[in-house]
């Protein structure tokens, strides 16, 4: 049900059945290590090229929630994916492997929700019943592909975030076990005018804004509601403009925000500068220590919004700002109409 | 409703409400000029950029259906679009001027078939009323990606095809006047092992007839059912390849097939090799030619099946082949559950 411009509740609110989660080196080095499936020990896991390790990544990720789920492959109905590469190519070359309707999407960092919120979607419009979504970045091919070769050994700026190695895959489901996706609040792209592409979060931030502060106006909630606001991956610059952006317009969540590239390295000690950030950031995350909380419920109600940054280095060479995205979701370890 | 793993037919049909088309000068040249809204005299359309003038490609086309269809930014639900740039910027930059929640797909030349999949199951599951559906290509800006620089001057292959300088918006509707979309088939990733970035059309076809003969089998149809079997861009070498492929399965398409990318352009006199390729193929000929053709009923039913290669540059560099898939729709201008 629409309850609003941006804003669906599902009525029979679909679950997330199981996560897996692959990471990387670094990644496994901080403070959540022991909430991943697998931690590599070489990022290069076996492969030849950086780009080849991040299809691995999510191949090995998809298999592992198909083996924790016991769905079979002929039982998933949809493939919703995408990952930070030209093409999306980690994600195509892992997928031709399975034998699954592939709907490909493109949100940048905001990828894991864009997935599961199409997911829940397909689910609650009786399209599907089991979706797998799937997501990954790597750091070197990231920064490769973004900003300088690694060989190069260029100094990072402060403001700068580390791309996350590593992949979530969730499995969601009509029927099953919580956590519950109650509704979902799609972004539209927003544009500040910010061009540096070593501050990713002041970007994304007021597309976070944005969403954030539709989401409590059309579903008349307060960000008391929530135990958790997550959001994937401003990080440490990015969560202070949004914390301030959102105290402006009257909500204050500076109690109850906290973001996946803050929480999946240890800032200080691992030399990450502004934080985690990529599709894997929000994806090994969420999939990996959010998803427990919730299914132990510690965490009750939360917001899950996935933030992406929609240029590439091309068009800031020509002149360009870095437009951005913000997809939030509603989730909850009880299934509840909570509009009611 | 499902019918088989990979189809579902809509109870109720979402409608084709309308549709606009902007075309570069060597498209506007070709046998379908005077069925598109627009036709550039110039294809850097006043830009300084070709990725600069393929976002205006797309954001003109969008304002064009919006007029055409008098319904306003506030009620368009959403926005469902992606292109072949890196990182979808063609779409981006031409989104972030409208006031409308977005979501990003990456579906390379299958891009205008997988919007209008994803935008019918929405309405089909009460998610939405009103979708835009949008894509683009841009001859200079691909070919600058995807093979050479311009400049250079690069001799091409006979099995070369021609990316189409284009955009195709198409606005669904839940209540409307048709053409109707009656059913979709969601295609998987299928790569049988081309690697010639200069012939698409053969890596294309293995998916688009699995695609294909999954539609036949799981609706129960026949070729013979359908005015037209249209394919997006296989151009001439992937077309005869699907027709070959699909005989040697049982069914004869030969008669009532053909392809966007042979029909955009007068493959003889334009010198374009194989045919017309990019999401803006399908896009322009759909959204021009066809959409009318369906309108005045000259076509009844129909598959529109846009097929997408999913590599990028570097894949095949490291030595990878190219993955494909096919999305189908079946369209037709009466409203009818042809099931039943």
């Amino acid at each position: 049900m629409r309850v609003g411009r941006q804003t669906v509740i599902f009525e029979d609110s679909p679950s997330i059945f199981e996560t897996a989660t692959t990471v990387g080196k670094k990644e496994g080095e901080g403070p959540l290590s022991n909430c991943f499936d697998k931690i590599l020990e070489d990022d290069y896991f076996g492969e030849d090229s950086w780009e080849k390790a991040e299809t691995k990544l999510q191949r090995e990720t998809a298999k592992r929630v198909l083996e924790k789920t016991e769905i079979k492959e002929e039982d998933v109905d949809y493939f919703l994916a995408g990952d930070l590469l030209n093409q999306c190519v980690g994600t195509h070359y892992a997928v031709r492997e399975f034998d699954i309707p592939f709907l490909g999407l493109y949100g940048a960092c905001s990828t894991m929700a864009e997935s599961m919120m199409i997911g829940s979607m397909l689910i609650s419009g009786d399209i599907a019943n089991n979706v797998l979504c799937l997501t990954s970045s790597h750091f070197c091919s990231a920064e490769k592909q973004y900003r300088f070769p690694l060989e190069y050994g260029g100094q990072r700026t402060p403001t700068a975030q580390w791309t996350v190695t590593g992949s979530g895959a969730a499995m969601l489901k009509k029927d099953g076990i919580g956590p519950y996706i109650l509704g979902a609040t799609t972004g539209k792209v927003i544009d500040m005018g910010i061009n540096d592409a070593g501050n990713m979060g002041a970007a994304m931030a007021p597309a976070a804004s944005d969403t954030l502060s539709a989401l409590f106006l059309e579903t008349g909630t307060k960000p008391e509601d929530y135990d958790l606001i997550l959001t994937g991956d401003l990080g440490t610059v990015g969560s202070d403009i949004l914390c301030d952006l959102m105290d402006k317009k009257g909500y204050n969540i500076y109690p109850m925000h906290n973001d996946c590239g803050k929480m999946i390295f240890d800032i200080k000690k691992q030399d990450v500068h502004a934080g985690g950030s990529g599709c894997g950031c929000c994806g090994s995350v969420f999939c990996g220590y959010i998803f427990k909380e919730l299914r132990e419920k510690k965490i009750k109600k939360m917001i899950l919004m996935a933030t992406g940054a929609l240029m590439n280095p091309m068009t800031l060479l020509q002149g360009e700002s870095i437009p951005s995205i913000a997809h939030a979701l509603i989730i909850s370890c009880e299934k509840e109409n909570f509009l009611r």
